[in-house]
């Protein structure tokens, strides 16, 4: 028995694209509607054929859904669901795939009064963007985590946990408010960094671009990943989850400066120390399935 | 014509043994001697049978050799080439693959006064450590880059990067200062960071390690790859190379207070202007060969 028989994807990027490949795979039988603002993507997205049909309005998207994910920015989510309100079936699911929980949990249940909203974050991504980056395996053995309200419907809980076990990952639950102080240590905090030092090493006078491209096997490639990530994205997650970002960078500037002075007194045992034991947490990672067991991610050597 | 007949590795760990393999391969007919001051890393470096010869002592491993490359950590140089100083041949020269070049130079030349000394860094390696750490194709289409001090024989110095060529690296040339100051910002300051931002995760109170560890794919296990690399030679590369990673880190701190600032104050479009700028940067390393084209480093997804 599926959990759902009509899903309704708003917003076809990476993510949106890669839930309706994995319902494709997972659930072939479910009838999949789509729907992004931009025209452009509506019709990469009609070539790809990730969709049954792609609709030119969001309320056209929903019409018959009984759930509705939307995979578009936190900042533009209560934009997005106030575009269907209108024409969202009363007894549909709406969710969400964004990265912070809180602020989206409030902007939809202002959208969409009485309706039933069962917020959720698939922890997975790449760097790329758009509905050609999408792929079906992307959620495998990722963690989804789910922060319904206090109150929601239970049903409605295990129907959206269902449908995500089917895609692959595995489901928790959270509160919004607790989901948005871990993900800004585990996300947000390292995109920040990533984003800062690739920002950083392009400005250097003395050193040269092509030197920081040249030598960034040396460990800085590492960081242009997640900096190449979708800044519209980002930009939003920092504003929305504004409060918890900005504590937990205070936590990393405290340490940092700790380290800074270890060097500058020539306290090679501290930072010895220090690097010693945060190899533990790589193994811990290795060991749950959470990164490729592989030396340098099993990046090909030749 | 080979460039070295008769080449000792002294130190065995990942990058010691790494060349020993690719020596192997791309120079089967070298005579290879290795030493570790280890007793267990020599037993295994017998046992993998990485060189032709594992010798008890560093003045045994040098006696014949016509090219000597010090494999271990830098703050280590200096007391490994006084260990086999009295035992050099005097028209053998010696090398390192040390991350920092100005310093290592200098306690070179003060161990062994008279040698030929020309210093090298190859740009590569992994998170992991040892001599089973290894592999031959470690060196492939990465950057050596040779410091060779002003005056250097220039026979000497293109030997020596005939022999690396044959490891499947390419070469520049550098002044150490300046090699010094280009990696302290493609190297040492992001494993400065990926080692302070893992620590700041392990030492959360709210968050627990079992939470760390479960939502990493978020971003944060990109830092604990580089933070799970061996302590002692990156304690030693902050020491060594300290007025150059204090410079970087204090102007990466100055942007991430600019990037806090704006979080701070609501200033999307500053977000948004720096996260565009820095995706330029990610283009230039995959079109250079410097990391791989896939999405995600090409981890495997599935």
């Amino acid at each position: 028995m599926l959990p759902f028989a009509r899903v309704t994807i708003i917003g076809l990027g990476l993510i949106g694209s890669s839930i309706a490949r994995a319902v494709r795979q997972a659930m072939p039988t479910v009838r999949l509607t789509g729907h992004d603002f931009d025209p452009a993507v509506r019709t990469t997205a009609d070539t790809l054929q990730l969709c049954d049909d792609i609709t030119d309005t969001a309320g056209a998207a929903v019409i018959d859904a009984d759930l509705v994910i939307l995979c578009v920015p936190v900042g533009a989510m209560g934009a997005a669901a106030a575009g269907f309100a209108a024409d969202l079936p009363a007894d549909a699911i709406v969710s969400d795939v964004g990265s912070c929980k809180a602020e989206v949990a409030r902007a939809l249940a202002e959208a969409l009064p009485g309706a039933t909203i069962i917020p959720a974050h698939p922890v997975a991504g790449t760097e790329r963007s758009g509905p050609e980056a999408g792929f079906a395996s992307l959620f495998h053995k990722r963690w989804c985590i789910l922060t319904p309200a206090e109150g929601a419907d239970p049903i409605a809980v295990e129907r959206l946990a269902e449908f995500w076990r089917r895609l692959g990952a595995d489901i928790e639950l959270m509160a919004p408010d607790h989901h948005d102080r871990v993900l800004a240590v585990t996300s947000h905090l390292p995109h920040l960094i990533a984003y800062t030092i690739v920002g950083t090493a392009s400005d250097l006078e003395e050193v040269t671009q092509s030197e920081v491209i040249k030598y960034s096997a040396g460990g800085f490639r590492d960081f242009t990943r997640i900096a190449a990530s979708d800044p519209t994205m980002w930009r939003d997650v920092f504003l929305s989850n504004r409060e918890a970002v900005l504590d937990m960078l205070q936590r990393f500037s405290e340490d940092l400066t700790a380290l800074q002075r270890a060097i500058r007194l020539g306290k090679g045992e501290e930072l010895f120390d220090h690097f010693e034991r945060t190899r533990a947490i790589r193994r811990g990672i290795i060991e749950q399935g959470q990164d490729d067991p592989a030396p340098d991610f099993g990046r090909s050597h030749d």
